[in-house]
This record gives C-alpha cells, structure tokens and sequence, in this order.
C-alpha cells in the first residue's frame, strides 16, 4: 500500500520509538499526533484533528476528522471516532492509551465509553502543553453509559459480536453486487446496536474493485452513534483511498421495518459525497440460533 | 393553553415552592424532574429522560427528549437541548441550574457549553440520590468549546443574534407560504451558526394554523448541533402539541450553497415524522449590513 498508513504493527511502533532515542512505544505516541493531523479532511471546519492509540496488542491506530459539505454535521467522523472505527477493522481487543491534538469533545468522550475498559483509557492532549495521560474517568465524570442500559454479558465495542443476520437467498446467479451485499452482511454481523437492536452494514467498493466494509455502531447516547456509511468511508480513507469520487457502488444491509432505519440517510450521504456512487438496499432478518449455511 | 406546561413563570414557580413547604424556587426544582419525564416522546429506547432548569429570570423551563422512529440515532433530541431550545424560544439569557433524571451524556455536556457562563451552571441529577448539585465545569472537564473557535465578542447560544438574512422580494402575491417563510427567516436570523457561518430556521404549521418557530443551532463540537426541524417540533411539543401528524405545512430558510445544508435531512425527517406535511424550501441571502426593510 502506497497511501499514508494508519496502523502500525507493534514492531514497526517499536523500532520508530527506538529510532526515536525513546525506549518505550508510549513516549512516541504524542509526536505521532501532528502527522495524523495533516491527514484529516475537514472542508468546512479547516480544523484538522488527529488522534493516535496504543492498543492491547501493542500495535498503534491512527484516526482523523472527516467532514462533509453540503449536508448537516452530524454527519461528520471525529478522530476518535475514526481511530475506534480502525481497532474495529483490525480486531483490536483494547485501546489502553490515547494522544489528540485537541481536547476530545463530549461527543467522543461519550462515543470512547462503548469500550468496556472505557474508564482507565489513558488520554493525553497535546495542545495543552501539560503532556501528561489523564483517565477518560476524569474527562467524563459522572458517566452515562452502557452499565446503565446494558446487562453485563453483553458485548461492547471492540467484543466479538455476531449479529445471526441472513439475507433472503437468491436466484442462484451470481452478479458482483453478491460480493458486495455479502460484505455488507459480514459489516452488519459485527455491527455493535445493542441500544435499538438494529444492526446494519455498508460494503463500498471502488473504481479498482477494492472493497471496504462498515458497521454501524451505536452509543448508549444515542446521538454519538457512528453510521455505516460512515464506518465504511473510515475504511476507505484508512486504506489510502483517494478522493471519494472514486467510490463506484454501495450495498446497505439493514433489517426491513427496523425502528432505526439507516436507508434514506445513507443513500443521501452518498449522493452528496461519492456523486458517482450506485446505492442498493438490501434487508436482511435475525435468527434465532446460530447460522450455518445461509446468507 | 390546556396542554401540559414547559414554562414556570416566575411567580408560579414561587407559588409552587412555598405551596411545597420549601422556601426558594431552587428546592422544588428537583420535584419537577419526574413529572416532565412523563412528558417525554421516547418511541426507540422507552426511556423517559426530564431536564428541568432554573433561568436567571426566576423562569422555570422544562425539557424532554424526543426520538424519531425509522430514521438514525442523530435526529433524537436528549432533554437538555430540549431544555436549552425552550429557554432560547423565551429569550432567557442564562441557566443558572438544571436538575435532570439521568446523568447528562457527552453530547449534552457539549452543547450545554455554547452557553457562556457553562461552566457555572449547576447540575443535580436526581436518579443518582446524591442530590447536590456540582458545576458543568466539574461534568466536562478540560473541555472543547466555543472559547477554543471564536473570538469573545461573538454572540453566544441565548444570546442576541441577528444574522442579516433576506428573502428575495417576491410578485407581490400573499399567499399562506408568505407567513410562514416570514417566520422561517426569523427562525433563521436567530440561529446560532457561527461555526459554519450557515444559519437556518423553520416553522411549521398546525392544522389548526398555529406557527412553529425553529432556529439551527450549531455546536463548537459540530456532532451535537440541533437542526432547525427539531428546534420546531421542540417549539410544537412545548406549546402542547399532539401527535407530528397534526403538522401539515413546513417551510425552511436557508442559504443556497450553503456548506452546511439542512434541506435534504429536514425534508426526510418530516416525511418520516410528519406524513402529512408539505415541505418548501426557500433561499435566503445575508446581507452585510444591518438590514432595515428587506425580507
Ligand atoms: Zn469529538
Ligand atoms: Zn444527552
């Protein structure tokens, strides 16, 4: 891959700190902030922000800000939003430590508590000067979040989930919108909607043919909640993806008559900023066991 | 009006005060909490959140959140913007204290802080049964905000806006759309956009031909902005409205080639909430003085 990386395996963090005359992958965390930064794509804001995490596995993730014109803001990607999205694709159990270029807003704060170690995660921001890691439990006090709507058991941002969604078979033909809405199926599967109970997947594939999946993930706020759409352009940006014209076609999975329907604000999502972009819906439904053999 | 009540004036909270054996309006003020929570329009989550909030007038406001079924998490309106959109409708200049059921999420934290004196503003949360009331400050520490943005003459939320919108002239015709875009661009000089610089307003119309007045309000943090839809359908429930299909008419104002456009996710939250209303767009222009007899 040629395009800028946004993850790092643990070696590669490694030797960079060594190189760095740092003898731990923590101590480089913070100088990784500005580089993150100058790959953020915020048009209406110029307000580029970058935010790097040190997971459980040693590795690092980079996440940036993402805006797009023309349509309201709440369809923007926070950094740490972008950055959670990346542990998500790479099955990354836990994300220890955390270094921004600015204060993360409440909308994140409240988005970072759907990991289950959410209270001890490190922070540092690296505009204040202070360069010290405080705990997310003392960016948000008083914390509402998934213990207060949840039982235990069941699993947060980060955790294995599996959805049990199917979709109806088909015809027995095989066309390259199978490919996709199969990807979107496998997005919507791991899509983390324990608040509504309606998960949903986005695959977008390219004008190379490469694909990129999306889940949905929900907060227990509601509002902080990230899109699939949403999810899936996190894939692409982190892939190196180029501009978004470049995106060809997008399958959206989601269940029919679900109370959160994604359809209509995906498609509108799309139009804006990947105006060469072909959308089909499709609807999938939830087992009550286990799948085998289908979808 | 025979609805339920959002506004305490003054002297009626004082009444309701002494009539509680307590000595000042700020000890009923969690008394309150669970009656405006019965209030609420929950239809996803069933989970009835009541916020309400002492001004400096002495003026008790209440909020409650609303979700919109079919559509994204991000359309929902949590019980403190709620709450924020009824002191701005009453042109309250400031929340000196807020009692809430549940502790306030991120996102709330966050737009409470396009107030200017947020940090002093006094929070108890009543489902927490320490029933004292701490600082915004102390709720969102080391906060993002609208000090971070913009220069401190910049009119804050609940602060006097003027954004020099106008209407084109039109033939001259009167038509009902007349009044109503007429109160749209009201809606829109109001708006608290200085983030994008694009503000938007709405009104709608009962079919009984009562107006609704919605001003966007946008977030330092982006995410958590309000969009002028909900701030008119906050006007409609706290005017004792009743269910969405007893709107028929609704009109937006904004500006054409707006970087942060409303139409499209207005249109579609109205479509799905309001079956029966009939939507209308309208461009609007700002003008760079004072305007005297345009619109
Ligand atoms: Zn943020
Ligand atoms: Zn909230």
């Amino acid at each position: 891959m040629d395009g800028p990386k946004f993850l790092l395996e643990a070696s590669e963090a490694e030797t960079l700190a060594h190189k760095s005359g740092h003898t731990t992958v923590l101590q480089v965390l913070p100088s990784l902030v500005a580089p993150a930064q100058a790959l953020a794509r915020p048009p209406i804001s110029n307000f580029h922000v970058g935010a790097v995490g040190l997971g459980s596995s040693g590795r690092v993730f980079l996440g940036v800000n993402l805006e797009f014109p023309g349509l309201p803001l709440h369809n923007s990607v926070h950094a740490e939003q972008f950055l959670l999205t990346n542990l998500s694709f790479h099955s990354e159990p836990k994300l220890h430590y955390l270094a921004v270029s600015a204060a993360p807003c409440g909308h994140c704060r409240q988005f970072l508590h759907e990991i289950r170690n959410a209270p001890d995660i490190q922070i540092l921001v690296t505009d204040n000067h202070l360069n010290q890691f405080d705990s997310l439990s003392r960016f948000l006090p008083h914390r509402f979040g998934p213990g207060d709507l949840l039982d235990e058991d069941v699993p947060l941002l980060l955790e294995h989930h599996d959805n049990r969604l199917c979709l109806r078979t088909n015809n027995g033909e095989i066309h390259v919108d199978d490919l996709l809405r199969h990807a979107a199926l496998e997005a919507a599967n791991r899509s983390h909607a324990p608040y509504s109970g309606c998960p949903s997947g986005v695959a977008l594939v390219d004008c190379e043919g490469k694909v990129y999946k999306g889940s949905y993930m929900e907060s227990a706020a509601h509002n902080p909640s990230l899109g699939p759409v949403q999810a899936a352009i996190v894939a692409y940006v982190a892939s190196g993806g180029g501009g978004y014209e470049r995106i060809v076609r997008a399958v959206l999975v989601e269940m029919e008559e679900a109370k959160v329907r994604q359809e209509h604000t995906a498609r509108l999502l799309l139009q804006v900023t990947a105006p060469k972009c072909e959308f089909k819906l499709f609807h999938c439904f939830q087992t009550s066991k286990k799948p085998t053999s289908c979808g």
